[in-house]
């Protein structure tokens, strides 16, 4: 029999969060959702695609009862927030988030929550450049890798529904301490948004650019659409990992620079031959 | 009714020219189609897919009386097969390439060919991470946005014969000065390509970085997964372009670095704005 969350509080009900909601609802694993939003409009939005059943404005009224809490608002948020709902939600309430960092949330429920605590950090690998609540879908977690903070401190219990909650929604969940988990990321999401703002940027300057923008350069660049909210608290929230990628990052490149000025041909094939080979190792298809 | 090429000999039949190959022959554009190869192995691929009709390792064999010459590998060789090419082919030959930098490739034609030239540089965005005779489509060029050097010192006849090539195989054609088409695909491919390889290798020094490596990683590092000799020899012939470029990215890197040093949150979310904006000017879908 599938588990039921109960009463399930989501806040921020955006891609992630509506998503979420859609996908609970569909599989009858809510009795209800709440959803916590700064905008009547959003709420409205998420209300009509049945992604939530009741919209609230305060954060502390929705969470009042509730046996799941779910944060889904950008990194730098969450940290005030949990502040907020540690304060007026139920001893048995279950916590967890979906941002892309964890380190820093993890370290500041552990500062600040009873122990044992009953926040969980996930990190679900479901972004996209969409986001808003009109493109939730009730399948954003089907076969969806889905970090979670392995058990340290947290209450056992509480750290058996978060991992319930994602596998009964389809994903493949990874259990990762945090602070690891930000290092993986910074090399295969973080860096990579940065470096493709940086190349839409470069592009954006030219002149009747358009007809020379192929398909290769709308995959690479295609991330650099998202949120740029987002990935303003992903770096400011991940600042050591993401900081000592860019310095490896600049550091290859004033290398390829040479080989270029040099007219090094060896060099730059073994360059090109030795991304490809780690683009197999890391991403094969 | 369809132009017909006559007799066409594709140097390289690799991706690019087993694909012109079997569009020309399923569109009857061509009276015979043959194929120059290094190793017989190739040919002997291009030859069962259809894609040539004849095959030949001696360059100068195979142009021998050739109406229409394509040029089909990488950059690097085009211009020491020009001069084969040049002093083995009939007066009324017309001759292009496919290769993704223009200027050297043109300035060594006009530099060498007999006046008016009876060389027009080409250079169809058609490419992909896959490479080979094997994947060779005859829908390669259908849409695909092609560039054609612009009618300067080339013999207007032949100037018309190419532009007609790429349009009847359903080509865009654009027409470009040489310098400016490598100023521009350096930002819109170059570039990216570099920077796609760093994103990669730097991700394969990880550990377990696999499960970490979701539809955005795949998305950015996809070109990477493309040919090293290809991409070296773009590098080699498009220096001056592609090192402004990479300055230009070194520079802003270091601005975006300061940035997060500095957990100026407002200067990141105004950067990530920027490059949305840029992406959806270069590349909105």
């Amino acid at each position: 029999m599938n588990p039921n969350f109960g009463t399930v509080t989501i806040v921020g009900a955006g891609l992630l969060g509506g998503s979420l909601g859609l996908a609970l609802k569909e599989r009858g694993l809510a009795r209800t959702v709440r959803g916590v939003g700064r905008r009547q409009c959003s709420l409205d939005t998420a209300l009509a695609k049945g992604a939530i059943d009741e919209g609230y404005l305060n954060i502390e009224e929705a969470v009042h009862g509730a046996d799941l809490i779910v944060v889904c608002t950008p990194a730098g948020m969450v940290p005030q927030q949990l502040d907020q709902i540690r304060g007026a939600c139920s001893v048995s309430a279950v916590v967890t988030d979906v941002a892309s960092t964890k380190a820093e949330i993890c370290a500041h429920a552990e500062a600040t929550w009873a122990s044992p605590r009953r926040f969980v950090g996930s990190h679900p690998m479901a972004g996209s450049e969409k986001y808003g609540p009109e493109h939730a879908t009730p399948t954003l977690y089907d076969g969806c890798v889905t970090f979670v903070e392995a058990l340290g401190s947290q209450e056992p219990e509480a750290h058996e529904r978060i991992v319930a909650l994602w596998r009964s929604l389809g994903a493949r969940v990874i259990e990762v301490d945090p602070v690891r988990h930000d290092a993986l990321v910074a090399r295969t999401s973080h860096i990579p948004h940065i470096l493709a703002a940086l190349i839409a940027e470069l592009a954006g300057d030219a002149c009747d650019v358009r007809a020379a923008a192929g398909r290769g350069f709308r995959d690479v660049t295609r991330i650099a659409a998202g949120r740029p909210e987002i990935w303003r608290d992903i770096c400011l929230t991940n600042r050591a990992a993401v900081l000592e990628g860019l310095e490896q990052i600049a550091r290859r490149l004033d290398h390829v620079r040479g080989a270029i000025e040099a007219g090094s041909g060896d060099a730059l094939e073994a360059f090109f031959e030795s991304a490809r080979a780690a683009r197999q190792k890391v991403a094969g298809e």
